[in-house]
């Protein structure tokens, strides 16, 4: 039987699918179904962000499940409020597909955008669906700061500690995988497929005292590098400190690649980069990857990496 | 001189003309730039929505400017929020645009997008650029309620009067027009090209004691139907308060169709229609239209509406 398509269904149809019977956390005073919604900001601040994933440009059905898409697309807006500080409190989500698109899409995507929320006790509290030619997801998350200022990336300083949490090239190594239609290191390709922002550890960093922060959705060296370029510093960066992730060393081999390109530009991790003051101690769960000095720009072992930086929508 | 596209300046050029030297209000505390804006909720709740414009569905570059396009989008998504009695404070917008397309483009659809968010005093404080085969263009909006409760859909009453703040029916008629290449009423064809939400009126009526309120998106009825499922209320629409637009009357007559379907049925007004307690005296600037009664359903002048009660997504 074939499957039900979401024009056939029609747009409040596919919307009662993803909103009746799910239960919103006791900051959402105001959910689904209304002209808006209105979520709890106790702090008196809210922190917001959005960002847009793209079918064949973002993403692939014949790659990742509907479901987990949707995780993803739920993970590098949360990633995001994180690195501010903050921890996700709400989700928003504008959906444009075309008619023919299976109700079995729209509910697995569905699925996986309310089981990626539900890890930081957060909800999809609104959205909207609409036809395009592509599959186009754009969510927006609200967080809130719970009294910390929030972690921009301007306030690193000269003699900070550069660190990381969360791992870095899976999300790389698992697409060079997929793009070279291999099997093998099933690890790589889920960190591809889902990302696993280490959500809590962004307030934990802003209560530790971290400088500046941010999540590496482009590449280690390109979102450094905006917080060298926004604080007016260079950074320093150590490869033997992030080498020894056996999994993508042998998957590197396997390819005949670089692993330190993967470590060094695969974006997609959404890990986080913090700086933190040289006497501080970084949290349990970060890694000393680098230094703060003077002057602009990221090194790797004090010299200008040789090659692409980064992810760069349009490839500039 | 073939004009400069998104894909030879690249992402970070085209944000930086989107971003640079735009003056924020006090309650965007950090704006553009950053992982994410942080905007002042000084009310302790944020009232948040989001709505996708798809080129080819939602607008067309042959119809419209970009700096229209770009206001539309964010009328659009404040009028959700002065529906639920709040004021618009800050706007974030995703843009998903084709490598080809024009910087002339983007920098007008930024001009309008701006222009759009200055009316209310609020700014664009965050976004994000990727690349898509079609334009589309997604908005979230925030609102700051003022310490009064949101009003929504399920509030009417039996017994309210039901009124209307705002013109209907001259984005239908506009769009008409458009779509029969005719010329004249140019005072439809702006209508349809950029709304005028009446923003202000939203807080007032939450204030007059609305009981219930939306914007007019789908259309007069469409819309009023949501209030009276939400509410578990029928409502009644008389057409004689309805009609009395010259301009409009005078297209409708031109094109040979019923003036009366494009005030009951055309969408993208954003007019505000409330309900009001029926012993209230609706605010200056609304006009009553009609009442709320038991059971469910709209009707028109006591009968149920022949024909299509308004825009659906995908045709349903």
């Amino acid at each position: 039987m074939r499957d039900e398509t979401v024009g056939e269904a029609g747009e409040f149809t596919v919307i009662d699918r993803a909103t009746q019977g799910r239960v919103q956390p006791a900051t959402t005073l105001v959910g689904p179904g209304d002209d808006a919604a209105v979520v709890a900001a106790p702090d008196g601040r809210v922190v917001a962000t959005t960002d847009m994933l793209v079918e064949g440009k973002h993403f692939r059905l014949e790659w990742s499940t509907p479901e987990q898409i949707g995780r993803k697309a739920i993970a590098q807006n949360g990633a995001d409020i994180a690195a501010m500080g903050a921890r996700p409190t709400a989700y928003l989500v504008a959906l444009g597909c075309p008619p023919s698109t299976p109700l079995t899409v729209t509910d697995g995507l569905t699925e996986g955008l309310w089981a990626e929320a539900a890890v930081v006790g957060a909800a999809i509290v609104g959205g909207d669906l609409v036809e395009s030619d592509q599959l186009v997801i754009s969510v927006m998350a609200l967080g809130d700061l719970e009294g910390r200022s929030p972690v921009l990336l301007s306030g690193a300083r000269v003699g900070d500690v550069v660190a990381v949490c969360g791992r870095l090239g899976r999300s790389a190594g698992g697409l060079a995988l997929l793009a070279a239609d291999r099997d093998g290191a099933p690890e790589l390709l889920a960190a591809h497929r889902v990302p696993m922002p280490p959500y809590s550890q962004g307030p934990v960093a802003a209560g530790a005292g971290a400088t500046a922060m941010t999540d590496v959705s482009d590449g280690l060296l390109a979102d450094l590098g905006h917080i060298a370029s926004a604080s007016g510093v260079s950074i320093d960066v150590s490869s033997a400190a992030l080498t020894g992730d056996a999994v993508l060393n042998s998957a590197a081999v396997d390819l005949g690649v670089d692993e330190l390109a993967w470590l060094l530009t695969g974006g997609e991790d959404h890990a986080l980069a913090a700086t933190f003051p040289g006497d501080a101690v970084v949290p349990e769960g970060w890694v000393a990857i680098g230094t703060v000095g003077e002057g602009g720009g990221v090194t790797v072992d004090g010299k200008e990496w040789q090659g692409s930086v980064g992810w760069r929508s349009f490839g500039k």
